[in-house]
């Protein structure tokens, strides 16, 4: 896909559980800001309910498909934990990292912040909102996440399961090179987090690139945290984290904790970016399929809303993700406790992009 | 080691940064506690010193010495991170983890209590103290901790590092029934993290295990939450979890998060206990060497100290136990935000457990 498309082919994925009443109203908002007409696109049903009709989680010809848009929306896959109808993992391994890894989505851009007003766990520690205001560069295609394990005699008292971790000095240097870049264009300074005490070889791969790359970039401070210590700074001094760089697992803990103290789970966007741009990059909110208030309207849109604006981003309308932006921080400093319907946040949301016009 | 040894032979291991100054006002507690002349206490200088001094890490003949004991008092290993002098994870991987995984130490203990009045990140969320209280059982022996990983190609644009998860159905089966046994004696509720839905091997071996062992146990009630989500609960809710089992990389990020959020790293005990009594166990503040803060006389011994009730708990001596928790306890309520010197700490409590006796 080209990094600018005129009229922008879009996937659009909606999932399970929230997944479709998010997405709703995430294209209500970008239709409100770009218009009915700039945007083409195209609706996948894929998922629990997909996989229980037809026996198939992505078919070759599916992602063959996919692969030649501009841009994905996904809005979340997985059934509930405990499910026995849908094996655990089949559709989070078959579906979603199925995609962020045949689609090359290198870097997995994941932002937290603490808008002004919002009801937040750590107050008083945290009381000034904007200072906590920082991004997460996770890496998405490598690591744990790889898929290289197995079982040795299964169901047995003598099973033995491995789990393996793959990192390459390829994979790990355009993530880090992505993250000094992003550093550069914000406050200048990236942390890198990981565990390197305790995984020396792929600990010791990192630390060596990060290194590296960091001459590179000599307005850009660097630290590092371990994984443990970095889940203590997250919670007691969130403020100080401008850009970090971590790999797959990592990421994805990190920045679960990094929502729940900037506002919720319910907040935070995320973009799958494939910095090459030789296939589309996905973008979708970091909660999940939440099975337990599907279909309630409870689910809060704002973080499907806020990956719209990493999407239009990525296609090159800054100016459009940054309207999206500002809708949503208005939305947010205007909240009390009462609660909205699903529907309601995504109205109101649109309806401040559109009077902003 | 004998279960409840007369007189227990203890050795202690003060370490490195802050190790040495905890350790002290442990030893000044635990003997305030017991009496001079109960315990037989046999020092042990290992630690970075002790490697540039020597070259030596830990010896064979140490390590054999080391498994005679009734117990062992660590303080803290590990240099600064990015420390020139000492490689990332020598002391780390060669003395803490050697000792955990020689002296089959399976089951990591960590308990997690926010005392009343104590200075937490997460007021007015969590007001009522008592409410928090709960136990993680971190698996010891295995996991991505195995040491099994390598580096191809180390140091080229080519590089490819691996860790490797080991878990084994013997592993989690006795981790996972420890915990079931400590939750009947609490609040009858069990928490199994992992991340199931990606890491599908070892997670199906957990859950397996996990669901078979529980049939054994129809007094506790179970619940199950991926890491990343369990890193959320533990911000927003932390007073829902009692006893919480997971595996040894999961176990220390989350002991972490949960030290933070009831009150800080400075006042987390932790014992490494080798369940079968065929080695001695191994008693430890979660937190690490602080080369930052050492020799300032800042650290606070809390961790340290409480860890010493853990021990006592170990060998047969659970009064004794009680009343280290409670001369805590007591001088955790009349804390005010003056800083003490760690000596002064230790002083304190000293003399609310001789007080009490
Ligand atoms: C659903 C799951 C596979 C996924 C992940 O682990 O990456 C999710 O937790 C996320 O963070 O996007
Ligand atoms: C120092 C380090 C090897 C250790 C660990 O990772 O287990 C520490 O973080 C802990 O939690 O005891």
């Amino acid at each position: 896909p080209s990094a600018a498309p005129a009229r922008p082919n879009i996937a659009v994925i909606p999932g399970d559980g929230i997944g479709p009443e998010v997405v709703a109203e995430a294209l209500k908002v970008l239709t409100a800001t770009v218009g009915p007409d700039a945007f083409t696109f195209t609706h996948y049903d894929l998922g629990a309910d997909h996989w229980l009709d037809t026996g198939e989680v992505l078919n070759d010809d599916t992602l063959a498909d996919l692969a030649t848009k501009d841009a994905i929306i996904l809005g979340a896959v997985g059934a509930a934990p405990g499910s026995t109808t849908v094996p655990s993992g089949l559709l989070e391994r078959g579906l979603l990292l199925k995609l962020r890894f045949a689609l090359d989505q290198d870097v997995n851009l994941r932002p937290s912040k603490l808008y002004p007003g919002v009801r937040n766990p750590l107050a008083p520690w945290v009381t000034c909102g904007g200072d906590v205001d920082f991004v997460v560069v996770r890496e998405g295609t490598e690591g744990l996440y790889a898929g290289n394990g197995g079982s040795l005699r299964k169901g047995t008292p003598d099973e033995v399961a491995t789990e393996v971790s793959v990192n390459t000095a390829f994979g790990v240097e355009r993530v880090i090179r992505y993250a000094f870049q992003l550093a550069i264009r914000r406050r200048g300074h990236l942390t890198l987090l990981h565990k390197h005490n305790v995984l020396v070889h792929a600990g010791g791969l990192w630390n060596r690139v990060f290194t590296e790359v960091s001459k590179e970039f000599p307005g850009v401070t660097t630290s590092y945290l371990h994984i443990d210590a970095a889940t203590i700074a997250m919670v007691t001094d969130p403020a100080r984290f401008d850009v970090i760089v971590t790999d797959n697992l990592f990421g994805d803990i990190i920045t679960d904790e990094a929502a729940a103290v900037t506002g919720g789970i319910g907040l935070a966007p995320s973009a799958n970016i494939n910095t090459a741009h030789t296939f589309p990059s996905m973008f979708e909110p970091v909660h999940g399929s939440a099975p337990d208030i599907a279909g309630k309207g409870i689910a809060d849109p704002t973080a499907a809303i806020s990956s719209m604006a990493l999407m239009l981003d990525h296609l090159g309308r800054p100016r459009d993700a940054a309207r999206i932006e500002a809708a949503v921080a208005a939305d947010m400093a205007g909240r009390t406790s009462a609660t909205r319907h699903t529907s309601e946040i995504g109205d109101a949301i649109a309806s401040l992009v559109a009077g902003a016009s």
